[in-house]
């Protein structure tokens, strides 16, 4: 976040005190930097570019989405992705344009396909052959002809250092490369229609990717694979999606990342590959959700008691937990808080910060060194603008918490979910 | 589920055939037998039954929750415990008596304390000395007096065969009986009050428990407890609450389970120690969630393709997954499945029941031995009913998915969350 700042032993975001947000707004509350979501957005644009090719900036919204980021991705000019029709429609009612949508999935239905199609949807991403029979058969009775880039495995281990390629053969997504009967039917499948038009191909290696060295490999791959298609085929597909997964650090002494320097190196070894494999590549699209929202937010707590057990573990309770960060149940993900209104105090102890539902794996942080919290202080956890809101869970009865945008004013982007809006499902 | 049967290769459940119900219905759905819930209640009342105290069968609401239950709950003499006002609102909707309701929570706030006293829930099983004070305030200003259980800490390892001690003093629930100092606290602070009375303490060892041993422990110690703090400080606590924990059976091959045998040792043991310690207990309660609704329920999916990948993995794809049942992801939880319209198929193949999201974690089975699948088949997975709805994950725009209640006709007990539902967080 841009524009913290700690003023008198408490956290400031702009000019608001983060203590004031909580006792007016409450909490949990998820509280976004508008300044740093609009900055993160600008930098990708002004970044990631080429004089040889266009470049498109696809933000990942699973990552997070309310209409009030489909209005500053518009702004920026990013692009979208979205996984559902929910996240089309979210779209719609913020009045992004869906022709600026890329739109995934490794199972879509029909009833999704028709809508990307009826909705002139800006990209399909195609990730099998039955689902390209279903989206040729619906574009043709529907009379329209839609944009594809069809999904491949590219075999690029995201996980190792660098230039190794491994036999990752068992994903749900795409086609391998390696399939070579795979794609010989997927292509002439797609020579037979003139609805659906193949652009290029789309891949995407992982999450919290930190280092260059699997971009460098599927950048390669992509360029190479695209080209062998060309000539294989007599196409001349211009198109390579490069997918997401740029990582963010959660945490001091989490490895580091340096973006700017990624993206540039992406961008050098694009137009390096290009030109060795003499193939016209027009356009160019990345996927970044992440590395755009998850720094750009902390997520408010109030604190209760810290509760001292006679085995010498503190846990320091607070007013949300597994329900709205799921991530460190799930993926044993390591976050960082304060207590935003002892910002510097020296008076310290290690607790696990825990939540409120009747589980143990409900925990946030587990053995934080924080100053003593007393009830009613406000706790922040930072770097939780990612698959927080957008894995909300409704157990225990916890009620999806708000989220504002905090810039010269404060926004209610999302309002806290009502008890009335889950009885709406019973009645 | 007691009504499930085989006819013509086709699953049913009651004389409804699953795979017309999922193309009325839609998909993915949860499916309750009614008649199952309906008789797993009774079994409980039934069981845990004794001549020397009265019992309560208080379910753990949290593994699942609708109006329809509560009914069902109502009907059959059920108490149901709380975590939250959700849940509370919840049973308050269904014309639920409030005064059997037990609510839980390791760090309830004011907010939630008032609600119950205003509201006269039954019990309130009070956590630690900070929450007793502020009940004690809120009781007082209320000029209400409520009963109260107080939740101890007993060491009792439900992972280990059976009684072994441990020193499981790091958990954020309630007090440790070790804890002499606090709680002499606790009591002391109970015996200055009329407003909030202490009639015995609860405890809860953990969950999907299959062996008696631990329940064994936990009755003597608690019963021991409680008659040491009745001579210490010269009461006549006369009430424990065991907790729930009762463990089932996911998958062919899983450790069985034999509820009966249990509960009816628990009343024996019970009935032994009481006699032992000469005390007298009035009232005993158990919390079930999981073994209720567990067993009762299944979730019918409409199946894609199976992709068939070059490492020789089999993916097959159903239109709903972890945001559905997050419980493979969270715990590694095993499942079991069929393809309900080809039941007794010989021809069958191994493959990964995986979901539309995109995440790799989205996967509710590995490796299951299936008949071969086709678009539109119907997959049925089974024992569903606890911490899958109420565990429901909004990602990737999935909506909550409608849940039906089967016996002599079909309920809708909570309807297909719409995306009008999510778009009203943002108006």
């Amino acid at each position: 976040m841009n524009n913290l700042k700690v003023i008198n032993n408490e956290l400031y975001l702009g000019k608001y005190r983060l203590s004031d947000i909580g006792k007016e707004y409450g909490t949990p509350t998820y509280i976004f930097d508008e300044d740093d979501l609009d900055q993160k957005m600008k930098f990708y644009q002004n970044t990631f570019k080429s004089n040889l090719f266009d470049t498109k900036v696809v933000y990942a919204s699973k990552a997070f989405l309310v209409p009030e980021v489909c209005k500053l991705l518009s702004k920026n000019g990013l692009y979208m992705d979205a996984m559902s029709i929910t996240d089309m429609e979210i779209a719609k009612y913020a009045g992004f344009n869906l022709e600026h949508i890329v739109f995934h999935g490794n199972n879509k239905s029909n009833k999704e396909l028709k809508y990307a199609v009826e909705n002139n949807i800006g990209y399909i991403v195609v990730d099998n052959l039955d689902e390209l029979e279903r989206l040729i058969e619906i574009s043709k009775n529907a009379k329209r002809c839609v944009n594809t880039l069809f999904r491949i495995n590219p075999l690029v281990d995201a996980h190792t250092h660098a230039y190794i390629q491994t036999a990752l053969n068992a994903s749900k997504f795409g086609e391998s490369i390696e399939d070579s009967k795979t794609i010989d039917n997927i292509i002439n499948t797609y020579k037979k229609t003139n609805n659906v038009k193949l652009l290029g191909f789309h891949a995407h290696i992982g999450s919290q990717i930190k280092e260059v060295g699997p971009f460098m490999l599927l950048v390669e791959k992509m360029v190479k694979f695209t080209k062998e298609i060309n000539d294989l085929y007599s196409l001349s597909l211009d198109t390579i999606n490069l997918g997401g997964g740029f990582g963010i650090e959660y945490y001091s002494g989490d490895e580091k990342v340096n973006l700017k320097e990624m993206l540039t190196f992406v961008i050098k070894k694009l137009e390096e590959e290009i030109k060795k494999n003499e193939i016209k590549i027009n356009n160019v699209m990345i996927e970044p959700g992440r590395s755009i929202v998850g720094p750009a937010c902390l997520t408010l707590y109030e604190c209760g008691i810290t509760k001292k057990t006679i085995g010498g573990k503190n846990f320091l309770f607070i007013d949300g937990g597994m329900t709205d960060n799921i991530r460190p149940a799930l993926y044993e993900a390591k976050y960082e808080a304060v207590v935003v209104n002892k910002v510097a105090s020296n008076q310290k102890i290690v607790v696990d910060v825990v939540g409120k539902c009747c589980e143990s794996g409900d925990f946030i942080i587990k053995d934080a060194l924080l100053p003593v919290a007393k009830p009613g202080d406000y706790l922040a956890v930072f770097q939780t603008g990612a698959y927080n809101y957008s894995m909300h869970v409704e157990y225990n009865g916890h009620l999806r918490p708000q989220v504002l945008f905090v810039g010269d004013d404060i926004k209610i982007v999302s309002k806290k979910q009502t008890i009335e809006n889950i009885l709406e499902l019973f009645k």
